[in-house]
């Protein structure tokens, strides 16, 4: 039994930038040499998200926007734009709700997804970002 | 300190029905053997839904379908819908939203839950399905 | 590798009480012993709920409760009502979309997190609780 942290960089764009990064942790699953556990996919920061989707045009560039949009508007006057001046009170709000990690089993070295599943980062601030995906591989 | 990967399979229903697998991830734990550790419980699809709720029909039949329904209803025209010529973005949507995984905790072979807490699947499908859950057990 | 289970104790306030519980979860981990794995942070219970945010009062005491107000309102007649005559069917399904766990990586001792990011426990019971939060640890 082990544990393995590898890490990877995106290069994101403001306002809901979906991005399928199935491949990056499949990789990274493959690198460490694990066969068998969980990998925990998590990105550290409080606008970004880590979910799981179909990842194919119309949703990922507007079903869950549109429903991102109806409960959490970017352009509304959130009391933490009051705080500190900033802007991203929506970005805040999204990662908390969709939540910043997710741990996937994976099996003989391939991790446990649906054929029309991919596991995705959302950047939801609004701001290009550069960030840090970190996948923290258990098992044996 | 070992890992052990346990199957059911789930007979489901269209729109949102929701199954307790409570005793289902329990009798996988201890069948595995494993005393202390984690239990990662995940469903391998971009329609179905993991989480945790009181198993009663009030919530489980009317609120929790009421609340996906408010903002995520099943007769809205996703861009989905152009995409393949699907009709189940709603449950697309809605999969990405409650998540396809969540892992939990178990102390001397109990999974540790509320009294009134049990482990649910949620089929958001539009059809019913022959569902695989996964449970991935690590611990000693 | 080890597993190593903690507990604390809160003293929470009803209708969306957030609590920062960063320190004590890193406390977990550091008298823990271990050094790289992952942390599983939990409720057991059906009215709370596990997340991270950027802890400041904007956002903890204003912008989440608005969005949960928005779409899962305390003010509403849940069918939860009707079964048990409870009055905290808002809390179950808020429990339900947010969940009651969430796993993070740490390494070198130190759980990985945003600068901006804390760890929060949500109390969405209508009355006072007393909690007990699980924090199981695994890794090396």
């Amino acid at each position: 039994m082990t544990v393995v942290l590898k890490k990877f960089q995106l290069s994101t764009k403001p306002y809901c930038d979906i991005i399928d990064i199935t491949q990056q942790v499949q990789s990274a699953v493959n690198e460490s040499g694990v066969k068998d556990g969980i990998v925990n996919v998590s990105v550290a920061g409080s606008t970004g998200a880590i979910s799981t989707t179909e990842y194919e045009p119309g949703i990922v560039k507007h079903d869950i926007e549109n429903l991102l949009e109806d409960i959490i508007p970017y352009k509304k006057n959130y009391h933490h734009h009051k705080t500190w001046g900033d802007h991203n009170g929506a970005g805040h709000v999204r990662s908390f709700l969709i939540k910043t990690s997710q741990t996937f089993p994976f099996q003989n070295g391939k991790v446990i997804l649906g054929t029309w599943q991919q596991i995705i980062f959302l950047e939801l601030d609004e701001k290009s970002r550069s960030r840090t995906i970190y996948v923290q591989i258990i098992g044996e």
